[in-house]
């Protein structure tokens, strides 16, 4: 089946989906973007993710091109035409198109909107929530707001491809000082000696993960609590465990850290015990039902499956 | 007239050229552009721009595309179509469309190349460089990689707009150490008190300038002299003139930073001369002959003008 994304008002086959040469984003990195997992059909933490876009839309100045509602059309419909059952939905905002000059267009121009989505074999993620995942460190050279979700993401793309290289999932950010920021594409996680979990505070220097996000708010119900602070490398390779989060992996237990075991060298109870309890804490996003008349959606409210 | 752009191997009008949405430079910002001043409907410094073309892509891992001798007739072939006489071309090339990740395709797949050239009407330059520019100065928030002339552009947006909001035509970036750096799109200079230039050396933290370069190279046939170090804000302030420069911009003097007035307060003679100086040093690249046979461009070399 030919995948199907949107690209400002239309859906149309990927591979015909194109966007003009002089859209900001393709020329000057001035776009924002969000990921959201879907499961068993549904979006996962649509609200979370929506505000997120909002945020970012903001720090940088570009006017919200439409309401939630209106874009919550849009991710379902691209995870239906897609019929994504397991995946994710991908959706970028742009500042639009002008000839190309670094200020912001003279003239307001109409953001720029594009979405995907495709399936993801889930048996690789838990393949690898089984084995754990090996992590290798970088210098953090990014700039001073990843907390902004641009697309942006050379040093991000640098950083991966150097963990693949190195036989690695993921590349955690190390800052000036000695301290993991977060991964090229996930948030980074440590449990200590007494089991309390520790992760970077949000500041400027990490990404607000939404997935993060959840999983602070379900430790209590967990009986887990958790440290919002910097932590060394050393500290983690002290660690009875480590994992990232991210709306694409949820939680994948580390095992290694630039090739040197992590506590017992396989996935710890506590990444796998977050890991297995995330869906029953995350916001499954209301279904819907379509009535398609002369090609609109209607959006109807249904009712909240903790499925 | 209508513009005319280039991608991936076609000529067609600017407001139908358009990428895939997968290409991973809209995506993740995975690709590094070049900006080629034209003069008299020749390219200036050809050889040295397609010389850090070449740089920019070997650091980022992109194969080149093609020789340097194919992007000069795209260049030109831009500049013909467009009928430029002064102004700019542009190139950028991405790694190129593959389904979203953050790695590189495993499978590599054709950079995408995409040009655009346009006429710069040269009586604002002149106007500019006539009255002389505001700077503002902005903390250096961006990457630790900004040599790479990569489209992640979005913190020059940024600094380039709050000059705008300021009155001010350029920003300059100020690093940790109270040290300018460059401006969001130009590189920085002053000139001290005993008629000493002074730029920041070309490390990671600036963009290596061809204008800069090509200024370096003709300070002696000027009987100037240069000394590549940082300097801070408060020498730019003490400085008997400061100028920007950039090949869409070529030298602009700066009368006030941060509103306060340099030197003056009017275009210094060293700014005035370099300016005036600059294309008897530049290289103008060869005139071309063209043979249209069934699409197909030859090249021949031209006379050199120094004209």
């Amino acid at each position: 089946m030919s995948r199907i994304a949107y690209v400002n008002g239309r859906y149309v086959p990927l591979r015909k989906a194109a966007i003009n040469v002089e859209d900001r984003a393709f020329q000057l990195g001035d776009g924002v973007y969000e990921v959201c997992e879907v499961r068993g059909g549904r979006l996962i933490d649509e609200a979370r993710h929506m505000a997120r876009l909002e945020r970012s839309l903001k720090a940088i100045h570009i006017e919200p091109p439409m309401d939630r509602v209106a874009i919550g059309v849009i991710l379902r419909e691209l995870v239906h035409r897609n019929r994504v059952q397991n995946g994710i939905v991908y959706l970028q905002v742009s500042r639009g198109v002008a000839p190309r000059n670094h200020a912001f267009p003279l003239t307001p121009v109409k953001p720029g909107i594009v979405g995907t989505a495709r399936s993801i074999d889930m048996t690789l993620g838990a393949k690898r929530a089984d084995e754990g995942i090996a992590v290798i460190t970088v210098p953090d050279n990014r700039w001073g707001r990843v907390d902004i979700k641009t697309v942006g993401l050379l040093p991000n793309v640098i950083a991966k491809q150097t963990a693949r290289a190195a036989g690695a999932f993921e590349a955690w950010f190390v800052d000036r000082d000695g301290k993991v920021t977060e991964g090229a594409s996930t948030n980074a996680w440590i449990v200590t000696g007494d089991g309390r979990l520790v992760t970077r505070q949000t500041d400027n220097g990490i990404l607000p993960g939404i997935t993060r996000s959840v999983l602070m708010d379900m430790l209590g119900a967990e009986n887990l609590t958790a440290e919002e602070r910097p932590f060394t490398v050393a500290e983690a390779l002290r660690a009875k465990e480590a994992f990232i989060s991210a709306a694409s992996t949820i939680v994948l237990p580390v095992v290694s850290i630039d090739g040197k075991t992590i506590g017992s060298g396989s996935p710890g109870p506590v990444a796998r015990r977050l890991r297995d309890a995330f869906h029953r804490h995350a916001e499954i996003a209301p279904a819907w039902s379509m009535h398609r008349t002369e090609g609109h959606l209607e959006v109807t409210e249904g009712s909240k499956n903790q499925g």
